[in-house]
């Protein structure tokens, strides 16, 4: 699963880059076209795609929409959780939907981008169900590694690790 | 999953081909010759399919019928979900259950018309099950691909495009 | 469970008054005040409330406003969810939801009154959940009734009936 | 779960009678009023319930016709269990669904009588499930209480039984 | 739970009895009259049921016949689990249905009293269910108290003992 | 999966033919050596099996039968459904072992033809364990094809035939 | 359920008054004293308790915790869901076992406070496990009851309004 | 549900005693008895038992076990779950079985003392199955109220706690 | 799935030989060599098997020792399931686990010998869990292929077989 | 799945080694270059990674930690189970996690090294899962492979060789 980090803040992604953790920037200017998923935004997809040019077609909120938008030939379709989840929906659960009917057709090439991120569980629940790509801010980021037994063993394990002599690097 | 437009108004048909959703119309003469679920219809269906001529068996609303018209040789199969849901029954059940019975038998290469569909419901399940074609009238084609935080997003999403003076095409 | 027509015409209630099957009309002069889901329909339920005057709290979508509606003190709360289905979501598990949250919680006395119904099954699924109020037009409370092996079977009936030589009163 | 003999065969009825297998005989001139699942039908049961008149709905063949009989007071419903498994549905599911339906509201008085059974899975179901009548015909009837490894045992039995030389009375 | 021997044997029926663990003897001249589950049996079961008479109705291996004796009056219905598990059949299975079907029932009073139980796992299950009473030979009544692991920490439960110098009574 | 007719009628035979429907008579002079599954009928299958002589070993109850069965080569093995469902068994879900235990084993090539079909449901259910026949007589047959639905369709599926000006062949 | 308003700002404390759906104030100088979970705060809890002054322990995150807060006497326990989600943990779950504990014992009155809720499926789901009080900010609680189909349906609903020529109050 | 705490030192049982963590002890010389699972623990336990002495059926490793302790009168049944799980079962499996039996009888007043404790997800597991006691060492009992956040959170507590100028007590 | 004869009576194994139905014979003298699962047998077993001698490790109750004796390059892991039964535990279960890690590890060729066969349901389910081999005494052997429907039904074939005048070889 | 041993006492693994059980050491002097799960240890990771040295990721306690860790290129990561279990969490919960998430990705090689590991179920689950490395201290290792019913039938089956006069090697 990819990481795109949603920042445009050059010095966290210099950083970032560092860790070897993200894949791409979601909100920089590459050459992914950002469309929305309205009848016009389907339309300039099918032209875009039929040019190879690469798509992704943001502000997806239901199955049926995702279904759409692989027909029109989008490169990822960005199904929004968080914004499903403050109305009382399970944003994750559409994502399921999405790699179920993705799953049974074989002439469909989209991939899912999971969309508007705000949990660590989000990131977990997209890598057990096989998203494609995950989007998601710096904190959430680095809110993936820290855990506080984490913190606890690494005392520990330096205190062993010195009685062993050996180095990093 | 390949989407049968079902209207003969070609004002329509010619609006939804720029969009490139639909990939056949359901009422048009096109050289699928339709057979009735009858006894007339499944030894007609036998000698069409024997000559290589395509046939489309409607009216099935059960998984006993779509296995004999599979037997028959039938290009595709069409059960109809609205009208079994109509009478208290769950037309989607029936969806799963001929897909199952097809998936069963290698020799069988008829293909799952979902007919009488209602609700975008109805065409996330077909997704879901992996059915074949569904065909739709237009005014479920356009549910599909609304949703009210699409369009609560739309709005800051160009908001946003604007700032980044970038443009479409 | 009742039912609530939802219609306007009085000479359909008439017709309807007459089987039995009708426990009230949704749509007429009665003395249960409908309220929007905001702030200000929230804060009126409530003094409506303190004062006995019955509510019917509409155009509720997820859980957590039926759960704020009970609080407010609603009489009813009512889920739309034939809405909810168009736009690719299950208006039935809503449903289901707001069952499971107001059987938790012995003070909460607002009742359910499905809205918003188009198919049968949303009929029988209410009534499967125990639903309290399902409000529906007369062209679905017409299909309740119906079953073509209900009509194959009346002949049939009809027939054994005159050599009984009984009459129905 | 009372057992409702169908038949007309005065010396069948007698047999069985002194088995205590069954409780009622569904084809003699008894006092339930037996109505088709119409309009006109509903009508009548409207009417009849009002004046404590028994009446028997029948040609019952979904959950919706069956919560509609009892909305109009039906004493008895009878949904047609062995049609169904005709056309390819499950006959029993529509049991399943009646019960959990009438189980949710304390008012509902109507008790189900499963009819067109054809199998002894169809009465132990029925069993299962919680049904309140069965009417079955005598060759079902007698299948109850057969089985192979009953006729097995039973000579050994009798030989043990005589070696005990106890008497039955 | 209540335990039946299954033995004529007096000196182990009087082993037995000192430990507590035995309600009953099977094969003990009791007053409860064995019947078989054929015709007859059924008859002379509803005869002796209406005076009052105790009836065991053996031979049982389907849950009709377990209904239909019940509908007889039988004081108990004795399933025979083991002789099901020889023709490759689930014999606890049986057991389930027959106490889900009697549940539902509240005039039914027949106990159910698992017979030709073999191994220590029929107990256990019948236990789970919720039986009345098993009936078992010696050897398997012995099996359900021995375990390895029991063995083993005897002894260690021995050598503490004798340092607390306690002793039992 | 091939359908077998269980009739002698030549007549009937013909009229299926034509159809297309079935792919074999159970009855007639067939290739295939019917053979019963006791210790004479298993050593003579064996043999047979050595030959390259088609067997169809019948009258088979069990799981641990069919097992048996396949190892000694047999060509066909007939589980009697109907039977079982007799004696208060699920036909079907020895059909369901039957096919988990061959599937487990590549070496086994037995072909699972369920005979003593009596119900459209039997059908259905082997279409989706995946048996490889089923053997029924015309009757049942028949029915597989009914529905009232079909036959409601029909009538205005014919009355907009008239309208499209098509022909069959 | 109660709501609990976890802020300490009087202006939004007076404006939520108004609606009705706050129960109580969680950072306001009320009379329940909070305890942390540790030796000290569970010894001071036992004091407490037995001299009737409330007590809410919170910094709960297992449910040994929960369960030993509660043999100390604790009105209420507060287990902190957000930053369970925070470390990859599902912080709901950690409410299911707790209710699952609480209600297997009669004598534990422990009511539990949902803390650290951040969104609106925290609220839905402590309602369907039946928690006694969520404690929430005022940006997710004004979320409660925000849906774009409740904006979208409240201006045809004030059409429809103006139309009656009712009004509120 | 009960704690002992299993531990002999004075001091240990004197500092958890202020807590109001534990309920007994489990090694001290109290008034229950303790009896091996053996043929003649058994007999003795019938005696005590009706006497109204107290006992405690150790060395429980199997549900039928812990039924035949029930029979006999037992005060408490302990089955040792952390032995079971030496030897690859699992424990907790067998107090779900224990519980699961004892339910369905009312006669069975026997207690589930749950011993051999090692793990907290044993007594998490033992408060959601519904034991009645845990004995446990003191290791144990202390890991049960730690928890990493609870350090972490308990900082920050601590600072917010000066600033409110509260104190405890 | 092979089945290995468990006897030493050179009658018996002839006979069956004759029918087909087994593939080795358990406890003759083959050049398989038996080990007990200690740690003796496994350095044994370890050593035989990089000398490409086939071994049988016996006296399994464990999925652990199952695993640990494929890593010593078992040719055969023989657990004893009816042992197990014996002390309340269940036997198949242990096939399933040990099926299960055998199933994830691509270098683990060890075959699972199911030893200590005392039903026929145990001969069914190691065919459903796919186990290799299955070794059963002669009086198992017999029971899996009686059926009383069998019996019953032969009859009738009998007759049925004269008047179609064919005969088996 | 292979077996570390988690001891440093040379005698120990020497003995280990001759029974073929174990395939590394994990606290050996080995080529692994072992890192904790910090920002500062997973950019160390990707560099190390780069140069193809080994790594092993330790105190990974979250599926989100272990799908960053296979990002960055770790060789092993290393949940810490039984650590989890300390505080009331569900450690093999976490390898379900995080085998279900490296299965979707086929780019990620990560090798899941189970660490911490206390119980014989820990491996047991292990294996079925399917982890890669299990790390283990010897006397877990010991445990795996005893039990009470291998000694006791061990001393069976020891009369029964001599008796049968073969010898091992």
């Amino acid at each position: 699963m990819e990481f795109f980090l949603d920042t445009a803040d050059v010095e966290v992604i210099r950083e970032f880059k560092e860790t070897g953790l993200i894949n791409g920037i979601t909100t920089s200017k590459n050459i992914v076209i950002k469309l929305p998923l309205t009848e016009e935004g389907l339309k300039a997809c099918k032209i875009l795609s039929s040019k190879k040019i690469k798509t992704n077609v943001t502000l997806c909120f239901s199955a049926a929409q995702a279904l759409i938008a692989a027909k029109c030939g989008a490169t990822y379709i960005s199904p929004f959780v968080g914004r499903l989840d403050d109305i009382g929906e399970n944003g994750m659960n559409l994502i399921r939907e999405i790699k179920a009917i993705y799953s049974n057709y074989k002439n469909i090439k989209t991939k899912i981008l999971v969309a508007s991120v705000r949990t660590v569980d989000h990131v977990i629940e997209s890598g057990m169900i096989g998203a494609d790509v995950v989007t998601l801010p710096p904190a959430t980021l680095e809110k993936l590694y820290k855990h506080p037994l984490t913190d606890k063993g690494l005392k520990a394990f330096l205190d062993d690790w010195k009685k062993t002599k050996q180095k990093i690097l």
